[in-house]
């Protein structure tokens, strides 16, 4: 099976010799490893994939406990096969923030057994949604203040205490820190972004693209790759068309109430169900990985 | 009635002063002007929208001839009015090159009565497509040497002989001088563009987008004004997403078979239909303009 | 002589006729025409650009203030040469905000003949400038509210009102509106912007560059033109190189303190020397034009 | 002392273990690994940098040698501090292809002592260089055809006969494919590119500022990293400014004669005498490394 550890740090020495070591020891065969010494932040961080057995996965996580209690590096161990192997469903943490459409989309087709995930929690910096997730009957957690400022640690708390598969972002207004994204790396965070990659990257792309008279617009449904640009990890992309003289304000509407939730909902389905996989930071359809 | 004055010469002087007189002494009244001065390739150029009554059409035209014939400008008046004062269909000239199936679906849209305008001509810089045009019993005239190279004067020759309303440039392998742009400026050289502008403006779309990872593609459809990176004047833009793993091959192929004979297909109907009109170098709906 | 007559106005309709009429009544030479309708902000505006006879620049003043009283039209005329006919030297409009770097250098050349032009008046949408006008003996005029936010009419105001040649922008930190662009265009408005266009146009250039971790940093003096990104308007571009490790906070201080000082000192002297003009939206040597 | 081992091979199968393995039972602690699969390629390959006692770089060489002998992976073993070990000068590899300018510089300032290195051998794909390699008295190595087409496989197969150190691409007109760069990986190809990274990346980068009407032109000297676009590897960046109305050729002739030739030279220079290092793909200054 396929296991992903993550460590953070604060300092690029003793990261990865105790990890490689107990990987080795455990007869596991390395596939992957990202390291990145992001010194301005003082955030070092190592990301490995590795091969092993299922019937060590267990020995894997504790040794990684071990290595943690000794290291004091925040370490995780995490597997995609681990839902099937626990007969269960994945487990999906929904941040959210003002916007309600893809939110509501991605719960509908949970109750809906069109993503065979479970809605675990919906985590929100605003408590402006909180009246969506009680809809579902999904428990709601504030991780903002009265400002709206989000505290990121609470975030990977809660995802830890909750043994969250995979964080979806619908329309979560603010940026994961890198320590989050190296925390929960390996394919686990799903972003939806309400334009086109790699054409419109900023905060307001249906405006960027209106402005240069576009008559075609889209969403992005990729997976969060720490230090790099998404340019590599798309899992999905919807698009729709608009006739010359349509307002912003109609291009808009369109793109959040019918393009946006589609698009994240079909992404978070090929995640779920284990059709694309990250694979040295780009997405791969999961039958074409060796 | 709006009518379309365009004029080139070797230089900026005397260029302007002849048409403004004559154009304003018809009791017309001025309502856009560009001009530039490409100096480096020593043309200059003009295109001026006016509006006169439909009565004066006709001694537009003659005052532009005579102005032609004193000046050595090469002048050129028309109006988008003009099939309907002639109750005509609108004259296209069809150019091609090697693939044939935006132009097939041009033909046959003109054929079943999709696109309300005459296939006049069918232009090509290569021999390949002649067999496309007589199938629809189109004249089909060779403007390329043996080598492909194009006799861009030849092009407009023609098209001035047939008095073509619109140029379209399906899929036509080479760039069209700016001497050529300009003399069918206003709104009357439509391009399919293989990619999304302004994200994709390169030779080869398909594959700057495959290098992105992108799951989503498009083709353009757009006028053709001199002198500007074509970013404002889309006239339809057309879409179509892929799964992740899909081969570079089966893009191409679901885009040039589908997508692009689409996008060309409705970029002319809009335009043949007057739907939509060219306002200072952008694309407005024609209901829009005062 | 080269004359240049801006006009701005609420709509498109009968804003060219008249100007038209009037030059050509003088015997005037039309050399370039631009017109722009900028339909969402209520602004049509033109510049033209003529050649006549000295004599006859009177008359021209004096039937465009007719023609801006019969229309309502807000009509500028304007020559580069008109320091040189008035025997006196061009008149300098200096716009600030805070940073004192750039305005000191423009004032410290003109004091010490090195920018031979006069320092009429500074502008200022704030206060903190006004010691440095005053050390100079150059009248300070606040065109901002508390808020800092200015008064775009009031600097057109002011600049009509002292017969301003040239306004120069010396780190001023608001955006002129389109309308103030149109209204002082051809080749009137001279900004600093601190880094290297076209690659680094936003707001923090040194940070964007430094993020690259580029080890080469730049100015740009340009003409504002409107409507359309500073690409071709470069008036004078200054650099520098640091080394590697160097710190973002000096990289900012070298290019405050000497690179955009002595970029902006310089491109004010090629225009005020009439080294420079513009033609055709274009930056032109001026003994290389026609 | 740092070392740096690179490893290729076909797959991504069984290529990390054993390396890993080796290095830790030799004591060293691994400061950073970069792996990465070109599928589409079948290039596997790690980049590993650690941290040894300098008596043990001998068994770690050996080490190394037994794996490759054991896996058939390509392993090179290498150290930026090997050269003041071993009491010598760095070895440089100098490829050139048509221009003289930038390797001419280069064998001047090593001959003047200006670059404390050694220039070992000059490789090529054209012999039109051949002369300036026996000026110097330098081996002159045609890895090219008559086509000019180079033998990737013929270059690393001299530099890893006599012992490079360091891979100088003085205006070579070749792409290295991916495997040549990460077997030279760890910050041993030096590049000049004739443009300002990175808004200037392609292959005519004066051409593409000139046509933006810049002023401002520069070359970049740069470590080349496999799979990057190079935007963080800069070494050494030099700039010039020219005259409004300077030609294209007197632009070129200037970067050609004066700046690349400065640029390579001053860049060489820092990689030679240590004070730049590569960091987890970033240049920085030596001595801010911990």
């Amino acid at each position: 099976m396929q296991a992903v550890i993550t460590a953070v740090g604060p300092d690029h020495r003793g990261l990865a010799d105790p990890i490689v070591h107990s990987v080795t020891e455990l007869g596991a065969n390395i596939a992957e490893i990202q390291m990145y010494d992001r010194d301005d932040a003082h955030v070092f961080s190592m990301m490995t994939r590795i091969e092993l057995e299922p019937a060590r996965y267990a020995d894997l996580r504790d040794a990684m406990v071990d290595v943690s209690k000794e290291t004091g590096l925040s370490i995780r161990t995490w597997s995609p096969d681990l839902p099937k192997l626990e007969n269960r469903k994945p487990r999906l943490a929904i941040c959210v923030t003002y916007r309600p459409e893809t939110p509501l989309a991605v719960l509908r087709a949970i109750r809906d057994g069109r993503i065979r995930g479970e809605a675990t929690v919906v985590l929100s910096n605003r408590r402006k949604l909180q009246g969506v997730a009680e809809q579902f009957g999904v428990p709601f957690r504030l991780i903002g203040d009265d400002a709206g400022e989000p505290n990121d640690d609470a975030m990977i708390d809660i995802c830890d205490e909750l043994s969250i598969d995979y964080v979806v972002l619908a329309r979560y207004m603010r940026v994961l820190p890198a320590a989050s994204c190296w925390k929960y790396a390996g394919g686990r965070i799903i972003n939806l972004h309400h334009g086109l990659l790699p054409s419109f990257p900023g905060m307001r792309p249906y405006h960027e693209a209106y402005a240069s008279r576009m008559l075609a617009y889209g969403a992005t449904c990729h997976f969060i790759v720490p230090e790099l640009d998404a340019g590599n990890q798309i899992i999905n992309q919807s698009t729709y068309s608009v006739l010359p003289g349509t307002s912003l304000d109609e291009v808009v509407r369109r793109g959040q109430e019918d393009n946006e939730p589609d698009c994240l909902v079909e992404g978070v389905r090929r995640v779920v169900d284990n059709e694309v996989r990250l694979h040295f930071n780009r997405v791969v359809a999961a039958h074409s990985v060796g």
